[in-house]
Order: C-alpha cells, then structure tokens, then sequence
C-alpha cells in the first residue's frame, strides 16, 4: 500500500519531458520509403523519376544547397542532371532552357537554385517552370491547387508538407485539433493553415493565423493543441504559452552566434526549447527538426510527378 | 443633476439595435464608381471594358442570372456579348469559342454560366480561360494569386470580395481584429480566411477558420470582433454566440419555405438575425446583405481587367 502511495507520488511528480519530433530520422524513414516506390516502378514500368537542378553562376551556398539535393535524389535511386550555366546567361536562354526541360519526358522536376543573377526576372522564370513539374510547388497554380485542396492539390510545398507529415508520423490527432500558426509567410505560414484546415486525413483542424498585427499572441498559442511557429524570431514563444500535453513544431532556424571552437553557426529556433520540452507534449528541436524534411518533401514530390505521369 | 442621471440611465438601458449593413444600398454606390471610371477611360483612352456571358442551353435559372449580369454590365457602360450557345454544343467548339475570346482585345472578362451540360467538362472549360480575364477569380492561377497576396492578387473572387467591400465601407477596423469564419468553401470560406489575414487595408486580421469538425464552435464566434457566416445551415449561429458591438457578416442564403401568397422563397441567413442585431455593434440582412454585393464585384473585376489591360 505505501508503495503504491510512492509510485503514485512518483507519477505525479516525474518530470513530464516532450517526445522529441525527430526530422532527421523522419527524413531516413521517408527517403527509404521513396527508394523502395523507385525501384518497385523501374520494375514495373522501366522508368525512374527524373530531376534537374539548375544552377546558375557559382555562390557557395547555392553550390551547397545544389548538391545536397543532387546527392540526395542519386541516394533514392532518381535520374539526376544538374546543369550549371554561367552567371551570365541571358533570362531568353535560361527560359528556352527551363522549356526544354518542360517538354523532356524523362524530367518529372524542375528545381532552379535562387537567387538568381540581378538581370534575370526570378518571377518570370520560376512561372515558366511546367506547373506539373514544379516540384517546389510556388508556382501560383501550384498554390491555387493547395488552396483549392482534395484531388486538385499535385504537390505541396516542401516545409509545410513536411510539417503536416512530422505531425502525422508522431501521431498527433489533428481532425478537430486547435491549430495555431505564428508567421503568414508564402514559404510556410499561410500555405500549412490551408493545409491544416482543409478536410482530409492529417488535416480537418481548427486553425488560427497569427502575425505581427495580433493583439494576444499568448493567449492564442495557449489554446494551440499544435502550434505551429514560423515567425523567425528566437525565442518569442514563451514556455508559459505552451499548452501542456500539446505539440510544438518550431519551423524557425535563427543564427544567434558563432560556435568560436568549429567555426559554425549556433541556431535557435522561435520556441525556447529546453524550458518548452518540460511543457509540450511532442516537440521539434532546432536543428534537426522541420529543417531536414524539406529535402525529403522534394524527392516525394518528385516522386510523386513521375508516378501521375506514369499513370497520364 | 437629475436630469443627467435620468440621462446616463436612459443610455445605459437604450436597447442597442446595430448598424444595418446594406448590401443594395453599397451595391449601388459601387455600380455609380465603376460607371464614372468607365467614363473616364472612355473619354481618356477610347475604350470600354468589355465583358462577354457564355450561356449553354436554356435552363431558366441560369437565363435569369445572365440576364441580371448583361443589364447590370450595359448599365455601367461596358460593352457587352450576350453568347448564347445551344445545349449539344461539344466541348472542343465551347473551348474554341472560348480561345476567340481570349484573343480579343475588346473583351477583358469571360464569364461560363454554370452548370454545363453534361457532357462538357465544367473545370476543363473554366481553366482555359484566360487568367487574366477569368473576372470570377476561380481559376487555380487566381487562388493562388490571392494566396500570395500583395500586387499577385489581381481578382478577388467576388462574393469574399463583396464581403470584405462591406467590412471596410461599415467603417470596422479590421487591423488586429479577431475574424472568424465559419465555414471552408472554396467559394467564400478558404478565400476571405486568406484575404483577411493578408498583409494591408482592409486586412492584417487575426484569423480563425472554423468548420463541421471544430469542437467548439461557440466559444470560436463569442471571441469574434468580425464573424463571418458561409456555413449553410439557417440560424446556425445563436445570438449568445455573438459580441457585443462585433461585426456580424451573414452569407447564408437558406430556402426555409414559400410566401404563398407571392410564391417567393423565403431565404433566412446563418445568423439568427432578429436577435442578433440587438447584440452586434453591426450586421448584414438576409436578404439584402452579401448576396447583392457579388454582381457589383464582378463589374469593378471587369473594370479592373480593362485597366490593367490599358496600363499593358
């Protein structure tokens, strides 16, 4: 009977710490399962998905970005060109280019690294890309298709598709869950609302859109069963504004200093993580939560093109 | 003194009636803008906006709205195509009928009465018209240019257009108000959610999208500053849900019976109107309210067009 009375105390006492959301393993899981589509379709149909990445000019960090994607499709088992052009080319040639590519049967994606040189027009170029190959999914038929929602929407883009799988693979129900999301952004915060609210499975939320002009940032995140925080600033979301039991995705990668030892960046994300995990029930960490998933989106997403393509 | 106490009672126990929100009476204002802007780009430019209806067979329903479209449009000085086409036009000609229009300068807004005969494809029909002069805004190039906001957003689709029309001409700040809308549509629910919550005048609202899954509705609509009904169901919405002195937007039209004696429909809104116009600070009839905003959108659309067209 004592002992009983201790373990109950024990239960209640116990330090509660959050599931930690993983999207660094989220990301394995999703990378094996488009490996697996690849080779069960080069099996039935002969064919793989296939990528291009254009890189235009040189910048260190668009090299960077470029190859892990490169990488990353080779790993899945896709057809992967990359085709670098100089800083120099002409906005025509860079359009014919895109168009060749549009009309290539082998090329299920078209990612164009930005930014782009001053005299090309990012927009214009961006537009050219075939809707239907448009696996980044910011072209505005793309983005009519999410709003739009059900059978129209072809692919959604890569950081709030990953978010809506990280919420769903961690088990969190979201048919009639208070969402909140901080942030209105075209990259995550309007297009993840949409999403949340749209009906279907890991969607049919309650959503709430918070931004710079709302009175009562607390008192919204408090009611969030999940909260969803793209705002880019460190820190704002406070440990008390978390509602215990809740799941917290932290889509902001701040840079708040400089490790002195390995030369890196030191990020932080929009939630103070250490005191939140102690409150929430599921959390991202930053890094190695939202961020990871946006490469895994873009293979599914082209994935996702060849098959519709297969299927005509 | 007395008096003055008798008089801060008086105010106290006054029973508060709201504002009447008059879609007619704003339609009307609005038709008089678009005129006197048609005037002027006929006397500065030599050209009037031009707006053609395409109508497939003769359902009387559907006579009726075009009808309503054609005088509305000829009253403000557009030029105006009435295109009847009979009911076994195929798909291939309606399309083709449809590219002449794209092609002509004259015309800057095709509108497709709906519903089609069966066998023509409503959505293969509305997605090849002419983004820019799909003045319905349903195209998928138009959501997601309304998602994008800012200069992307060149159509609104007219019913949220109209609704937000009559939220910023009853003079209610929508900055850092708390909106909610019950209701996800793609025609009035998941565009004005979005509309209000973009960046800008008439926006920059705190948002809440709630629907059939929401848990609690009520205490959603009770913390509304601006509740905005599109949900179908006649008085779905108590008076005890509403805040005193909120903006009430009423988008229900329900068929609850027949006037026997003029065989008229009698339509009641969402919103229990009797007993929450004594609540709300302001309100839209049933009707009278948002429904006759919709034809007057349509035209400042056309309008638009027409000058977007002229600035190249």
């Amino acid at each position: 009977m004592r002992l009983q009375v201790f373990a109950k105390n024990q239960e209640k006492y116990r330090k509660m710490t959050a599931e930690i959301i993983s999207g660094t393993s989220i990301r394995k899981d999703i990378l094996a399962e488009v490996k697996a589509d690849v080779e069960k379709m080069k099996a039935e149909h002969g064919k793989v998905p296939g990528l291009v990445t254009i890189l235009v000019g040189s910048s260190p960090a668009s090299i960077s970005y470029v190859t892990l994607k490169v990488k990353t499709a080779l790993s899945v088992g896709f057809k992967e060109i990359q085709d670098d052009q100089p800083d120099d080319i002409s906005e025509a040639d860079l359009l014919a280019l895109i168009d060749k590519y549009n009309n290539d049967p082998e090329i299920h994606g078209i990612l164009v690294q930005l930014p782009l040189p001053k005299h090309i027009d990012d927009k214009k170029v961006l537009n050219a890309i075939d809707p239907d190959k448009d696996v980044d999914a910011f072209h505005p038929v793309n983005v009519g298709r999410l709003m739009i929602g059900g059978d129209e929407a072809k692919f959604l883009p890569c950081t709030p598709a990953g978010i809506q799988e990280m919420i769903v693979r961690s088990g969190t129900e979201t048919s009639g869950a208070e969402v909140v999301v901080v942030g209105r952004s075209n990259i995550v915060g309007k297009p993840i609302a949409m999403m949340m609210a749209q009906k279907g499975v890991g969607a049919n939320s309650t959503v709430t859109i918070v931004h710079t002009r709302t009175k009562d940032l607390a008192a919204h995140c408090k009611r969030a069963d999940i909260l969803i925080v793209a705002a880019g600033v460190p820190d704002l979301v406070k440990p008390e504004w978390i509602k215990p039991g809740s799941t917290v995705i932290d889509v902001g990668v701040n840079r708040v200093g400089m490790n002195e030892e390995t030369g890196k960046a030191i990020l932080k994300g929009d939630v103070d993580f250490e005191k939140a995990k102690e409150i929430a029930g599921k959390i991202t960490p930053v890094p190695g939560g939202v961020g990871p998933m946006t490469i895994a989106m873009l293979m599914k997403n082209t994935l996702r093109s060849a098959q519709l393509s297969i299927q005509g």
